[in-house]
């Protein structure tokens, strides 16, 4: 197993991030809209579930292409935005790269919601 | 009161639409990508948690514009955004525009990446 590849942002850091009831800052406001934009496109959300619903949620960029219309640098092109968002790590094994989501960064946004939903944080 | 503006897309309709381990539709993604995308920006975070941390949940342009080194058809046009994704809703009483979030379309957001994240839908 080569070295993995980490996310640019790590959205750990966005753990005690809330949409809240009190206003954000502009950095919390920064690092949340970051990871809500590479949300924002539907070739990602797509991949984001393919990755997912995957055997052991890891997938192969050979895995993937086949199921969009577009070109295999297009699919790295998105694949790259979400890896630099924090959504999904990629690691190389032989000449495959390997994609999987990560499911902490997933709950964090998720949970960033809840307090403007009217929902406890 | 007046007639009340509301979304241009309602986000009622994605209430079983979810980033699941199945992989989404074409369409799914689309309903999903579009409000996530009104996310994805700090400024419109940051009217949304403005909005909501107001008295009743509820806020004139007027309450907003202050917080921002913006001009006010900026704000407006994020507030469009915001509108037209269906996160909040507003309503023309007098001579100003009211803006008040929709929590079920934030919570269907949040919930529809549960499963990706690893939460039980």
């Amino acid at each position: 197993m080569s070295k993995q590849q980490g996310p640019v942002v790590d959205l750990g850091d966005l753990c005690a991030t809330r949409v809240t009831r009190e206003p954000l800052t502009e950095e919390q406001a920064d690092d949340l809209a970051s990871a809500f934009k590479a949300l924002g496109d539907p070739v990602r959300l797509r991949l984001l579930s393919l990755i997912a619903s995957h055997a052991d949620g890891e997938a192969c960029v050979c895995d993937l292409t086949g199921a969009f219309e577009l070109s295999a640098p297009t699919i790295s092109h998105h694949l790259k935005v979400l890896r630099e968002s924090g959504l999904v790590e990629s690691e190389r094994r032989g000449t495959w790269i390997y994609y999987r989501v990560r499911p902490e960064a997933l709950r964090s946004l998720s949970e960033s919601l809840m307090p403007v939903a009217g929902v406890p944080a």
